[in-house]
């Protein structure tokens, strides 16, 4: 019996018989898998990423919701999404029972609320035994999140994190190409991932921005939070390396705002290779600037996400190397399986948000048909990288707090 | 009562109460349109970005489909794409006939098959009353494609012709900065197109290379007819100048083929400007290197499709402006509509590909609801378009033939 | 003895003991050579490029001059440059005889008057016995271009045409990676030139820009006998191939003007490959936009003037290849050799201005000495490239005069 | 009587009539200054710069010179800078003496040796009456460059500090649009400088890369000093603040070496906005990579060395803005007095050192001819500026071996 459920869909190869080398069993053959939505209702940012690369991955079906905490706000954006009426909730937690209970329940929910919400609609829907695909940061406390992997471990239900950035074919690219030994021992790392929005008074730009530096909704840290998160797990994707420790200042550069838009951290990888990740999002001119350069002994990579399809790689003492999204043209294959349309026809963030909803379908999909899935068939994040985003923002706070003494991470 | 289709979908924000400043009323509330497909089956390239685009975009469900020619591949291809087994058809006649009597029969119909059969798949839909989805180049002769423009005029029906180049926000934004007076009086235009697939010999490349170098299949012109069209599409949308005549030679510059994989077309716009239009398919390097440059008498402005976001207009004697797709920051209504993501975060071709079938889920469903679309809500090309492209192969191989004699463009 | 003049001069490696793989012996050690400047007075533009190029080169000095018709500015310029009063002349013809006459006389004249006086004021140089280093384009007539070789030839003097572009580091490594094979068989070529300055009225733009569009002055062509030259140069430089003919159409795309400020040439290369020179003044945001792009079937190479300092390789079915100006990491000895600064410390125009002054120092320096240069040590562009300069001037013009059919070019 | 010194001549505008708004009258009309070199023997790097931009000025001509310590390297040093065999001295002491005693004796000199004799030979100069330019840093200890500061002051004597980076148009540029409010309020800054050359191990990289890493010859910091002091002051000039206190740390990322070849500086500017500066040499693939980002509450400015003809600004809510060196095109007059070739036509390196040493000409002229330049004529680094970067490296290293304390730098 051949594959059923595969990487390569949102184009429209929808069922090549392998992921990579495995060849799949599966009940789920021709048909997408159900999803539901918590979030993601009118008014909101995040919901709509998700929502479009599950559509356009072609892998999921929405069929569920509760976007909104507000009632009147569900039901009229569950209408929008075209969701039947009786599968709108104005409330989670009955929506993680009804669904359970369901025949055609879903089977995953893609979580979309403001992060102080994360990890009690998470758990709901973990012990009701269905899927988890969780927005970052996982929560807003170290204990909130440690409880999350151990609620996921005991249900043995699967949790992706979504770092869509990890998910772009040239990340995939660079992870692999220093996997085998491009750029030799790395000897340095630099990330910086910079905006603009917060220059300007926050309370004009809605009602994430305002939460977003509210330190009773998001714990200690608001940007470091935010996108120092994405920073951060870039960093650890593409070198395979964790932070070991962090010396790390908050700033408030842009308009005045109780917590910080600004960090500079300064870690230390495992191997003990020094770096700066820094994040501010009150840098007029810089839209959503995350760039990543990881410097070896014998080579150089950079990626910058405003030019996804592109990454530069020098090897000590040769002409730069310039790999194209595609097919092809040194392209290995971890990073090929992640690529859909023709080089130059350009591919984006969305599809990034693709490629991260079809890799966490033939997860999911693998595991509800009881399928191991081979070492490497899949890369994604989990519960524990949703804790490691937890205990770097912990620790900055920390180094923060203390006046910018030096704080190992913990495990 | 409110709108029901807006062109605001594809990220999320499913039904805006305004399509720019219209107000639609519209019987097809809540639902998505019901879409077929001709063409697209395994080994197609073009059906993907299609069925990825109408995805994407949220106006469309994909229901039925005569996907192939060969009865086993539109089978299981079928499957593939999730379309019930009695909506799968072994031949489009049959499909378009079926389909018209079926309540729940598509609304519309995309054809992505090859060039020398679109007249007669898109005659039969026309005739059929369903509402057609057409790739380019419209047909193979000119006089299939007037036949065919009397056919859409004499059925009432709407024609959608897929230049989906036009619908990047950027290259709207281009337009109607031109429009607008941005580069005074156009002076001279320079567009070129180049790839570098036919380098090597076709064979290797695919079925869709094989018939594209086939006189017997494509018509008078092949490089010229495949991405010439998209060349001279974009030129035209974005000066809202015709070319009033050209003067043509075609080459072989990749592996040996017996039609031309280059052109060199110079020409004269409708008000005397003269220009440059280009396209090979042998470059080595060259992916889909489209690129447009328009100078007037108070500016230039310059588009290239592997930078989509990006416009450089530089107006004579000032310092550059770059502007970037999002909200504000100098981006006219006119593509502001066509954003979705925050600026930074990248749109590229799958988003071109949505908006054009979200502009075409307006059209389409207006039309059927007999609701009068307000000038410019949404910006279409359509069955002119499509006779106008091949009067542009036409007169660029007759120009050829002839040694390099300028010929007009008919009408 | 040691080798007296050297390429690596103009950073300070004064003398070397090898250009290339030569070993010089030349009776000038330890001084610059004398040269001499018919034009560049106050006003003018090109003197200015010569003067810094000669002057980084540090194999010239400047000891006489006629830099101006008029006696005023003659003189007060030659103050200006510091040349001593009895070495300034009111007349060309004066200059030569005088300047031939004394011991310590110019062993060079860079003449640099506008074109129509090209070839009176060179054959005057020539007979005193005084090599010439001539500006481009190198006569207004054909038949002036064939009696200034035919002068060189019978005086054994050198004459150098200044085409600056052929001697920035990344032109010659382009040249060489060529010959080499890099690209395979050439199968297409395109060069552009694009500049601005036409768009406004010309009257404003100085006395240069007034005699470059007066027929009576410049000959059959204007912007394609300014501009047009140097592409065409490039192009011949880096292919290693002849234009054969031309399909040449001139236009008036700026300001209202007598001649040309824009043309498009379709061409065909010896061995038949097609391709397309354009040159135009008339483009708003356009600087001194000047790139060439060769394909063949192996691979293809670009190289953009504005950028000298990159060239960008991409073998056909590999990874792109960046080559960026410096030592070593890929760069061909040919290209190292005018290479000074360390790579990224930015080398521009006058760096190839004085790579030039270097490479006439050391052939007009050997010639004086009676030395035969070894094959490669330098290279230059003679007479023989100031007449194919004319040969593509008259054949452009045939061209455009005869409504468009191809013109071999003239041996 | 008119202008005799003027900025704009390194293209040959030899005797403008103003610098700015001054009116010059100067004793030196009509000839270069004469100057003598320190150091600049074969085999050193900094020197080769120096002569060149003092070359391409035109303000200058080397007539004396200690080139090397060796006296076999130092004469033939000399004979290839072609001078006189009587000026070509073994000792620097030497030289000042007897260059002070001639009546044609030199007008200033370039240091340009190793750190730690800056101190010495500066004073000798200046002790001889003889004006300085220096090459950064300025020595090697604080206390050695606070006695040089009190001896310039002493003497009378302009001492110029070569920052090179200053002297591009598009810097001087930035720095009179900050100036005047393009950016508003500063509040973040960040400067990086990134080369590769220490990548590899050190001793292949010649003499001078084995002393910028010993102790004994650098003093207390290695690429902190080298190119940590250029970040420094291109930080300071452009947003004209200086950095109040510093928090370093010192790697060794490259091969092994006993001082760093990395530097992470967090710091705040006067005005209490936060930055970090970062400097290595053992990044593969970055070659000259110092690149400057301003951000303010109104807009950001960028600059890029390896790109110095270009910057980028963004006014907060408008589309991106590009200037680009060149006459006009909202080009300030302060940057445009150091723009020589029109925009396109390339300038890069050298063409800064020319302006630094066209001011630098003016400057000492002026001060020889007892002129008082008006506020403004020039912008020039002297010795105060010295000292400061003096002030950064202690700072830096005080903090480095603090394990990482906040440091405040000293007055």
């Amino acid at each position: 019996m051949p594959l059923l459920i595969s990487l390569k869909t949102h184009y429209g190869e929808h069922s090549m018989t392998s992921v990579g080398k495995c060849n799949l069993r599966n009940p789920l053959l021709g048909r997408r898998l159900r999803l539901g939505f918590v979030g993601g209702g009118r008014g909101g940012l995040v919901g709509q990423w998700h929502s479009a690369g599950a559509r356009l991955s072609n892998h999921w079906e929405v069929l569920a919701g509760a976007l909104s905490s507000d009632p009147d706000n569900a039901h009229a954006s569950a209408a929008e999404w075209m969701i039947a009426t009786n599968r709108s909730y104005s409330d989670w937690n009955e929506m993680a029972e009804a669904e359970a209970e369901r025949d055609d329940g879903i089977e995953a929910v893609s979580i979309v609320t403001p992060n102080w919400t994360h990890h009690r609609i998470a758990a709901a829907f973990l012990k009701a035994g269905i899927d988890v695909i969780l927005d970052k940061p996982m929560t807003t406390t170290v204990s909130d999140a440690r409880e999350l992997l151990e609620l996921q471990r005991a249900t043995g239900r699967v949790v992706v994190m979504t770092y869509p950035h990890a998910h772009h074919a040239m990340v995939r690219q660079a992870k692999h190409m220093i996997r085998n030994g491009a750029v030799g021992t790395i000897r340095q790392a630099h990330v910086e991932y910079a905006q603009e929005w917060a220059t300007s008074p926050v309370p004009d730009r809605g009602k994430g921005a305002i939460w977003r530096r509210d330190p009773e909704k998001v714990g200690r840290a608001s940007t470091t939070a935010d996108v120092g998160t994405h920073a951060y797990h870039l960093l650890h994707t593409m070198t395979g390396q964790d932070i070991a420790s962090v010396r790390a200042e908050f700033h408030n550069c842009g308009a005045p705002q109780p917590m910080e838009d600004t960090a500079f951290v300064n870690f230390r990888l495992e191997n003990g290779a020094p770096g700066i990740l820094w994040v501010t999002q009150a840098a007029p001119g810089q839209y959503c600037g995350l760039r990543i350069r990881v410097w070896g002994d014998k080579g150089g990579l950079d990626w910058d996400q405003e030019k996804p399809e592109v990454l530069r790689y020098v090897p000590l003492g040769e002409q730069e190397q310039i790999f194209i999204r595609g097919r092809g043209n040194g392209i290995l294959p971890e990073a090929e399986r992640l690529t859909h349309l023709p080089r130059g026809h350009g591919e984006a963030a969305v599809d990034a948000w693709a490629n991260l909803y079809a890799e966490a379908g033939v997860a999911i999909a693998s595991r509800r048909a009881g399928y191991a899935l081979p070492e490497g068939s899949v890369e994604l994040s989990g519960a524990e990288d949703g804790l490691k985003g937890m205990l770097f923002i912990d620790a900055c706070a920390d180094s923060h707090e203390s006046g910018g003494s030096w704080v190992a991470l913990k495990q």
